[in-house]
């Protein structure tokens, strides 16, 4: 058996040309927030942009040295939210070292309308409801359940297991999946036993940044495995959280890295700038 | 083996015992806002009113007619949020069914500052960050946690399961669990093999509303089983979700019901009140 590669680029392409009609219209505007200039980061946002101009949303990248103090950033933030330009705007992580201590307090100053990463209190908290309140829902896993959802994969009545309980990947990855109806396990550095629990999932996501850290012995035979891990080796390619060529042989389905979440996460954030914008005219 | 008895009320007294000075000081005031005489709501109420007659916080009851209407409603919670007299005030759940429906916005409208019960999107979502973010969590999941901290039962590298993903008891008890570093799996009604999972579960939290829905055979040797239903049998007797008497006898410890989970919910209800007169005082 050879597992099913879930495309993200595929998927993701499906998805903002259903934006397209939407951004036409509406116009909305995406302002990207990088202070310093972080090597991931850069190619995140180059990403973004890219993907921007393709469909026609119109993005700006503003650029802040890295020494910018924490007041510059608050104004900065505060003068987004008051913009009537500004549809929504983006902090990209992660803050220089001297910010990050701040980053729950910086995140506390975007406006929940604005916020179309979907990390405020307010924007995360919603989506505890139920899936109609996931209106800018985080970028991340918001692209998984599309991305499953593209490929028409049930997720209701399975057993997920994630692994990683980041804030702004595996937590709120966890309540949007009980919302459609999923048994959710999740796992982290702590879990004992770790193996037992992840062979038990029809639904493995990896989310915890550790290159090839799912080994195909952790795999049930058919299950599908979502891989979330952004690993840069020595010699700068990029692998996963998983061990993809051993666990494709046992996996229904599996994604690739790069090609699988990540297009889906981009993908989601412009989702969500043009949900602010519909939100934004609403009120 | 019989398993040690988790008394709620005796860890409840020691939590209220502990806020008395700041009451004292404080003098906060809650107002509990109750539409209709829904009966099991009466008897949830005149608890929450003794307890706080018994520690010396101010508390009022405020009926409004069963038929009140919605901008009725919302013009009473836009009062109290104005009310500086009012530290905070909880809408006593469930609405009448003219105003089920309506109940997200209902939560909506309250300031996240007055929100004792912590159903508002705000504070729900701040969990998500950490457990220095739970400033005013749902007072039964930290009720919970309040419990097993009392007996001093450990949480982190346990096995958590949840059977149950409601908005104000699963769901948050599922990222306050993973706050504390436990290995956390929700299951429900459309959950299969049940069995399975509750029998791998070191702690095991019942809140599906059924009696007696958690049998001896789903519970594994040594557990520790928390139960969290409040179920009116024909005779008028309060039964839990787990059936107690067989539980026992396999668990290494268990809540009764009553005196288990519920003294502990207004317990934590209260200290949502000191909580929230501490943050506006500072503010």
């Amino acid at each position: 058996m050879s597992a099913t590669i879930l495309d993200g680029n595929k998927a993701a392409e499906a998805l903002l040309e259903s934006l397209k009609p939407s951004i036409k219209k509406l116009k909305p505007k995406l302002v990207i927030v990088q202070i310093g200039k972080e090597a991931a980061s850069m190619s995140y946002i180059k990403k973004k942009i890219e993907t921007c101009a393709k469909i026609g949303l119109e993005a700006e990248h503003r650029e802040l040295p890295f020494e910018t103090p924490i007041d510059k950033l608050f104004q900065t933030i505060e003068d987004l939210n008051r913009d009537p330009k500004t549809t929504g705007f983006i902090i990209q992580l992660p803050l220089p070292p001297h910010l990050r201590q701040a980053t729950p307090l910086v995140f506390r100053a975007i406006d929940p309308r604005k916020d179309v990463d979907g990390f405020t209190a307010y924007n995360l908290g919603k989506i505890f409801l139920s899936t109609e309140f996931e209106t800018l829902p985080p970028a991340t896993p918001a692209g998984i359940i599309a991305l499953l959802e593209y490929y028409k994969i049930p997720i209701a009545g399975k057993h997920a297991v994630i692994v990683g309980r980041s804030n702004i990947v595996g937590k709120p990855l966890a309540i949007m999946l009980l919302n459609r109806d999923a048994t959710v396990t999740v796992c982290h550095s702590k879990t004992s036993d770790l193996r037992q629990k992840t062979l038990d999932a029809d639904l493995l996501v990896a989310a915890v940044g550790i290159p090839k850290f799912v080994t195909n012995d952790m795999v049930k035979k058919g299950a599908v495995v979502i891989d979330v891990g952004v690993n840069r080796t020595e010699t700068e390619k990029i692998v996963g959280d998983t061990d993809f060529d051993a666990i494709k042989e046992i996996a229904s389905a599996i994604t690739p890295v790069p090609g699988g979440v990540g297009p889906m996460t981009v993908a989601s954030l412009i989702r969500n700038v043009v949900r602010a914008k519909e939100q934004q005219k609403n009120t």
